[in-house]
């Protein structure tokens, strides 16, 4: 019953967050030996302005 | 002084979002002994989009 | 299908563990409208040197 | 390598953000002696319906 | 530059562990189309005591 | 009434917990423009084995 929390720079479609859901799901039941049934992911979609690198926010960077 | 993190899918009104204040901070202050005072609870709403059960999104899954 | 992050001073008995569990997953069934069964409740001890109150940990307030 | 995340009431501009973000890199790389390059901090946006202070939202609270 | 945080039942492995951040993190950057190099994943172990189920914890249901 | 989740890999003394709960609320006080008191910090201490950087564990890597 593994649960996963992503924190993404927002943007994505919902096509690619399908994908991440999709992807993450597989490789924590492969990986931590569980049913794909049992796990959980939830997306967290981070404003540019919101993430920090390095002391300077992804928007600053131009990321 | 516990600090509650509650994940829900987007779309719960505000009244509904007081509920949700207001009985898990009951909740908690009595289970864990303190005073609902020191309880802080903190809703983040997640869309459907975001939300993966068993490697599919909510959104996807049509709840 | 909410999923709770409860953070907790460290100390707390199995048997507070399981009230807390208890009593967040019925407050939170019953003011989201979603069963039980849906809810995940995930407890995090925290140490008292690693809980900051207006810039002082719990260890050195003493509580 | 500190990852740090801020949850703040919304309404903060980029500007303030970005002094968060400098600030909390600058005081997590002094005080865990690692370079502030290592350093990410996420800033989380709560709406004031969803922060609950002692069983009561800060929107129903006026704050 | 995704940052996963995945909670597990207390109990795997360093080895299994280590299979959890290598896949995830393959997973996480095909999905999200990033340098595996920008991916960061914490896993952190929960107990069995700490994790509810439909209201009950993991060691309560012998999970 | 900023709450602050700091993840840092384990090891720190409670002296060096102590600072980071200090710098981090003075910080975030003075960014946020909010008083010291409001400021919440909780660290969460995590295993070299936890923490993947690119795909490897802190551990694997020797830091």
């Amino acid at each position: 019953m593994p649960i996963a929390h992503i924190h993404l720079i927002e943007g994505r479609s919902d096509e690619q967050k399908a994908a991440v859901i999709a992807e993450v799901t597989a490789a924590l039941a492969e990986a931590a030996e569980v049913s794909p049934d049992a796990v959980r992911v939830l997306i967290h979609d981070v404003p540019k302005a919101n993430w920090g690198i390095a002391g300077h926010s992804a928007k600053s960077l131009g990321r």
